[in-house]
């Protein structure tokens, strides 16, 4: 199931369009702060969808029959670029575990190029709700690799995979290389190109450079 | 038009359950954050029902056709309790103008109360978006009297009237009191019973208090 | 005593000289963020000047001696300029009470103007550690009465008024009308002039309008 | 040059004294707004050791001349635990390049360990400012290896290295095994044991666990 945040205009559309503009996106406080900010609102989206249990609460004036969650939350995210996205899950989902994926390219002498895991950090997944947060779901290849290598740690019940803006590409590999019964796909935008560099286009530029700065 | 969001189980839910119970209420962080978060998820959902405009945005790679909010959204809220979930409010709605209005109720020598407008700040409000927001609507009257204090600033494009808890006698005042068609109106939960002493039960006791501590 | 944190250079002169600038106070978000980021920063020296005491507290590993604090703590702050900084403040103080207060000018029909308090929410302040802050102490007028007015709600131990920036006419007139011994006064900068309409130059413009949008 | 924050008691000690509690450590939340705070404080007490330089402000009421910082910073940290004060670091610098790496212990079939780096990002360090934070200053070996593998990428004007907690022999091994002249060490609190599998008593217990729950 693919869900599209951005096909209805709301606050995410807005953080999106400062987010996408080159202009606005040297602010780096205000650029990490639109990636939090959306974080949180993914976060709420997909809350709808979790499994909440009921239980009598005392106020200082009475009792109230009020749902909590209780489904086991892990928030996966991809480094450096998945932080502030994450940061804003976090926010939300406060007592959530979580895990921390890096993966690189590695370019062949030949051309083209691999995606290699180098860092981990997971908890047992097993029967835990996982949601896989990235900023640009772009050849696809990062998220299918971090996906296989986290369910590693046992399988979640259910995946939710979140990325800002996707590629038609991106989608696509998802689909096929990941199984569908499981997975859940939450978007903000889908845009068409994807070019050979494997960069969005009009997309937004480089995630991690705009939080963080150039990386050598 | 009436929105519960607690009708269906979300965060908001959680946070609710959070800030309902005598124990961990007592922690005012944590309390505090949770009218931050249920403020920003109001103001999330409220966007939804917002007007946008596209705008051809410039990225660092091409050129992309983004809605952003073209609503002149004001932030109005109760003082001292409404002061986190407008905080809340204002980090989503971070461009928004603002209104802070603080009401008390003068007791009668014979009993009964009458609620008393004394602080006022509000820009314009014609052709604005209005969003007061009140942890509690309990009798109602402090949020009716707020808002006809704040149209004398301009007459606003449309009002949304927001409260964590509301009674069923809060609701019904509002509808009766206020003009229904500019007028939506946003609920966390609704409970049963208002005491005499205008307290909402079970509810979650006095929220000003919890967030700020005791005043004299 | 009068503690001036600007005169060593930090990054309170970085986030200053931001909140000055007629071009970057335009975006809101960060000019609320530095008026917060300032509130946490003259907490943070202020507690250098609390009472602690000692405590054994159990950590998974051991015991460790470890002093926490026992000052009661009254954040107060004066409507609604005030608020952002207060935000900052009580982000450090996360237990502390609080106390607002608004105070407004009533131009007299020959000229000038008095000030009067018209919102006023508070603990009782017997033996507390006050600690108020508004961003500007121009004509010092505003900060007079609110603390000749929150005195009355018991005698604090002690009293630190903070403002971000200062007139020398406001300083005078603190130390002047304020009793000496049970006050410390923080500041951030010192500007020279003070206009006849009690604005002070350079200064920033008006904090309140800048943070929160014009009043009517 | 060693500076301990935690000599003179200030919300530091506050702060330091919640995290050590094995029972509020509990509260996630808390626990990595606590290492927030702390990294804000770091933050802000470096600072005053930086580089300023003054510049004439425009107001909108006249010009002020005001120092603003002119050193290159690069906020490294050390992965996953080091995240929640990087976090407050970059609130508080937050134009900052940033680094992120990310070290493990191999232990060896004979017994002991190597500390051995996997994932780094970073940009030139060449004439920069480095601030590196970490948690935990245990053995020393992680950061003493982080601050060798960061320098290869340029050479930075002065190194701060930045721990919440250290053992004595932490300190020992920094200070024998990295220069000294161009490196300030920065702590929170000096503990005095170091178990044989590298724990700091009392400590903390596992800062990475706490902050972002067991990993297996």
């Amino acid at each position: 199931m693919i869900n599209i945040l951005g096909k209805n205009n709301s606050l995410l559309s807005q953080y999106l369009s400062e987010i996408r503009d080159k202009d606005i996106q040297k602010d780096r406080l205000r650029f990490r702060k639109n990636l939090e900010r959306i974080g949180e609102i993914f976060a709420y989206e997909i809350s709808k969808s979790l499994n909440f249990e009921t239980k009598d609460i005392q106020t200082p004036l009475g009792t109230a029959n009020q749902a909590v969650l209780s489904d086991k939350i892990v928030l996966g995210t991809i480094l450096r670029a998945g932080l502030p996205m994450h940061t804003g899950m976090l926010n939300f989902f406060d007592k959530a575990d979580n895990a921390f994926i890096s993966a690189y390219r590695k370019y062949n002498p030949g051309g083209g190029f691999e995606i290699k895991i180098e860092y981990m950090s997971s908890p047992s997944l097993e029967d835990s709700t996982l949601i896989i947060s990235d900023p640009m779901l772009a050849s696809g290849l990062s998220m299918i690799l971090a996906y296989k290598e986290l369910i590693k740690r046992g399988k979640p019940k259910h995946t939710h995979i979140v990325a800002l803006i996707a590629s038609q590409e991106g989608i696509k590999q998802v689909q096929k290389q990941l199984p569908k019964d499981d997975i859940s796909i939450w978007l903000g935008a889908v845009d068409d190109e994807l070019t050979v560099k494997s960069y969005i286009v009009p997309g937004l530029g480089d995630a991690g450079d705009l939080a963080f700065g150039n990386k050598e």
